[in-house]
């Protein structure tokens, strides 16, 4: 296998210093003539090659993300969940091994897109659960980045983009998530409520993409929203009909998390580097791991191109006042 | 507004009496060169016309039950629930009005497909709830069938064919869903276990469409499922690759309700009559209503074609013994 992207992190202070959950995506080491991809066996938790021949009339490889075989669909990868710490500010030393793999009936394409939340001393990781069952948000915890403890699935497929809320509210926990139905309705971010973190229920719609703009074709939470004094404050990612990932944000009131106050007109973060524009998805900025060092100062963690991993920082001050 | 259907009811037995909450869809009168439909607006509670000309470019308006304008699905009818009752075995009268109507911004194209679970001498009523948000499942609960109290959405979208258990497992309430994911799996039947009934939890899958069979395309649960000695037996519908839809039954285990012990190889039950092979979706019988009126025979109270509702009945022994 070799190592084809490290990107969009989970991101947290644990014991003071910065951590990050890197989802890590391999492959095979390709041959000439063959694309080929593994996928993991529920039952044995081996992993399984498999090849396609360049040229088979029932292969469609058009997409860097998926194969589609025949009408059955697979990722071009298989990803993990791997820690990387960081002392200080200085660089981040990435483990050896992988923290989280996937394992069972609904993670044998792999895990993706880690989001990590602090609640009542427990740091709960939520992530993606890829399989030929669909795309599932699966919720763990973990006390210290080396042993999890699976919880189950969350939501059915296909949801993604699970933000857990960082404290009750009116005495019950909330969390953002984003189906994507096949029928009707467009990829949006829901809110859910819960008592245990396990069951979710009272399902509703708080932000739709909209027509015309930057967040036009499709909509997802980042990372856990941040308390302010002004509401809930969210940044989400928005993709136009060029499938250009950009990053705006929205403000939730604090007691009534479903109602929008204030939402970007324009998104505050772009690709715009070279590892952004280019890459091995062009044109995608993606956040899914934030630290708030200070009152004001955000270290957004984030994957490039669905490639590299990449931080920027931000002032919450400066993003509350271009919010209308 | 005319009546276009009246068909998929859910049934129950309601003070000794037998009683169906129907689906009856309706639309407004149609104009010569026009297609019109009707949704309820979210806000103020009336409905709203929509005509569109027929030829009109932007207008794909192929399937029967759909309008797609400009990119944007709505139905070509919006339904409400409507009781029927009959007095032993005698004709069911329908009441003048109706029973459950579409409100909030979940039902805005109508509510569908009611099923009646019987819980701690409760009736909840579980239907599906269609609007541009997406296809989602709300749970009601009534005591009497004419004040029902709406509890929100169970699951959000697309999610449909929703069975509650009759009774807790293991102190647990369950319940059979199914979800339709927009990029990856099929469209198979879930399980989800609550505390309470309106949180729900550790999905997972318990039955999938069987390439080359009957139920190749996409199956769902039915009503809830009947406690027999053997297992819970559930009676569901399979769809195949020419959208006929057909009845089965699976067994699943009384205490993990989660593990297959056999299934319909072939269906029991299968469109064959006038009105079941023509009609306004041709190639249909849909079952979401059951009574069990003794140990052994079940009335089945079943959607024809999209159009007509029609009874039959069944004995269970007979489909117990047709399962592998």
């Amino acid at each position: 296998m070799e190592v084809l992207c490290a990107f969009n992190p989970g991101a947290s202070m644990v014991n003071g210093r910065r951590l990050m959950l890197l989802r890590v995506a391999e492959r095979p080491i390709q041959e000439k003539g063959w694309i080929s991809t593994a996928v993991m066996d529920a039952e044995s938790g081996e992993l399984r090659i498999l090849r396609f021949q360049q040229g088979d009339p029932k292969l469609d490889a058009s997409d860097p993300r998926a194969i589609i075989y025949d009408g059955v669909i697979y990722l071009t990868s298989i990803s993990h969940l791997r820690v990387a710490v960081s002392e200080g500010r200085g660089a981040f030393q990435v483990a050896s091994q992988s923290a989280l793999t996937g394992s069972g009936a609904y993670e044998t394409y792999g895990v993706e897109d880690a989001r990590i939340t602090r609640l009542d001393d427990t740091y709960y990781v939520n992530y993606t659960g890829v399989s030929e069952n669909g795309v599932t948000t699966i919720l763990s915890k973990t006390e210290d980045f080396q042993n999890f403890e699976k919880l189950g699935v969350m939501f059915g497929p296909d949801n993604k983009d699970v933000a857990l809320f960082p404290e009750k509210i009116g005495g019950k926990y909330y969390t953002l998530h984003r189906p994507a139905p096949r029928h009707l309705g467009t990829l949006a971010i829901w809110l859910a409520s819960s008592d245990d973190l396990l069951n979710w229920g009272r399902h509703q719609v708080v932000l739709k993409p909209r027509p015309g703009a930057w967040d036009c074709e499709r909509i997802g939470a980042g990372a856990s929203p941040i308390r302010t004094e002004e509401g809930w404050l969210e940044l989400y990612h928005g993709v136009d009909f060029r499938t250009r990932y950009c990053s705006g944000a929205v403000l939730l009131d604090l007691e009534k998390p479903w109602k929008v106050i204030a939402r970007s007109e324009q998104p505050f973060f772009t690709p715009e580097t070279d590892y952004e524009t280019g890459g091995f998805m062009p044109g995608v900025v993606f956040n899914n791991g934030l630290i708030q060092v200070d009152d004001d100062r955000l270290e957004l963690y984030y994957g490039a191109a669905d490639e590299t991993t990449c931080m920027a920082t931000a002032s919450i001050r400066s993003i509350l006042d271009s919010l209308k």
